[in-house]
């Protein structure tokens, strides 16, 4: 039995909920963890409110093997990521001399204000998260990841990562084009092979532009021999259909 | 006390999960919402797996005025949307003859197959919700608004339900550039600004590119006057930053 190992991404930032910021963390953390080996399970978007941060995270981080967040670790007042994992692990915050180090790396004394000092507070027992763009770090906590929100610096937070985690099996992904195919013309024969397979996961995914639809079918799993097997079934169910010249 | 009407919405589908599909309808929905004065406060990714989306829906539209839901409502086997709002409402679940009639514009007795036939199944006591591009309907029951996964489909579903929805107070935003400004030289003064002004929210936004960072302030909330007060304190001490010839 393939061993799984689960995630969820936790988007902090009232700039999403409002449509302000257009996120582009969601499709590139869950396509680098399924290339990893890391199943993400969940995503949430949560505003910048402690309450509802503090309940994400301790409802997310118990659920899963990793807890991952975005946004609020910059030097203003609405940035209180920090504050609210240490509240949600009950442990105490303060400047982390080790971050404050990396802050003057980028900052002289002059320019390293109060606000900016903000950026090296890290919750009690957390390991630091190296931010090589703008030096501020994100953190580690128990099973919680804390980056930035700024899509490049969290990419790099996202590298320095990946290394020590625990890696599942590699999720296999076969992508079939159902050309010419509607997706109501090859329902049926899909859903009896999703049911013969039943460690492989079967999805259609239409889409649709002005040249009409598009269908793909997904085949994915983490037994190779299943994903292959399932996915020469679907060719030659599709294969069949054509054959048949069945409606388009 | 300017009225609030309050949204979530739930996103279904592995394919999201995965980083197959890139998803698009956050943003989108979320800047739509609030244009028209639906206050979106929370967003959720969930795979295709029944218990999850039931808990998701029913824990949603539990905390909201509003649930809106993208994704799942198609012909296969893996669209099982429909069925999971029928258990979180406790209701039964049938072909509606309405909707099967919609399905009647598109396809011809001979293409209007079993598995088509599964895009009528609609939750008993849902209404429907009209779909220009593929006929197949979204439906409404009770505070729970089940849409189309595709983003063309999705948008076309949203403006039909629109009309229909209860409207708080309209956000008003006021965006303000903070030229040449890094955020931990305003980070202090910004703060007690929005000490000063309780009822509107403020935040500060860096975006980095090649060219280096790119620091934005946002000043948003429902009553006018504190909202424009607050960006005229924005703007003075902005300026009086720069006039002091602060560090950049």
């Amino acid at each position: 039995m393939a061993v799984s190992v689960t995630a969820a991404l936790l988007i902090i930032g009232d700039e999403i909920l409002t449509g302000r910021t257009k996120d582009k963390n969601i499709g590139y953390i869950a396509e680098y963890l399924t290339g990893i080996g890391v199943d993400l399970r969940e995503v949430r978007v949560v505003p910048d409110v402690e309450e509802e941060i503090v309940a994400a995270v301790n409802d997310l981080r118990g659920r899963y093997t990793y807890l991952f967040t975005t946004g609020g670790i910059g030097p203003t007042h609405d940035d209180i990521t920090a504050d609210c994992i240490a509240k949600a692990f009950g442990v105490g915050i303060d400047h982390d001399p080790r971050a404050v180090a990396m802050l003057r790396e980028r900052y002289s004394p002059d320019e390293l204000n109060e606000a900016r000092l903000r950026m090296a507070r890290i919750p009690d027992g957390a390991s630091l998260i190296e931010n090589p763009i703008s030096k501020a770090p994100g953190f580690r906590i128990g099973n919680v990841f804390v980056m930035a929100g700024v899509p490049s610096i969290m990419q790099a937070m996202l590298d320095n990562i990946a290394p020590n985690l625990e890696a599942g099996a590699r999720m296999i992904i076969e992508t079939i084009e159902a050309e010419g195919l509607a997706e109501g013309i090859y329902a049926e024969g899909l859903s009896r092979i999703a049911s013969s397979f039943p460690s492989v996961s079967i999805g259609s995914y239409p889409s649709f532009s002005t040249s009409g639809f598009r269908n793909q079918i997904v085949v994915r799993g983490k037994d190779p021999k299943a994903v292959a097997e399932a996915a020469a079934a679907v060719r030659d169910h599709l294969a069949l259909l054509k054959g048949d010249g069945a409606p388009l």
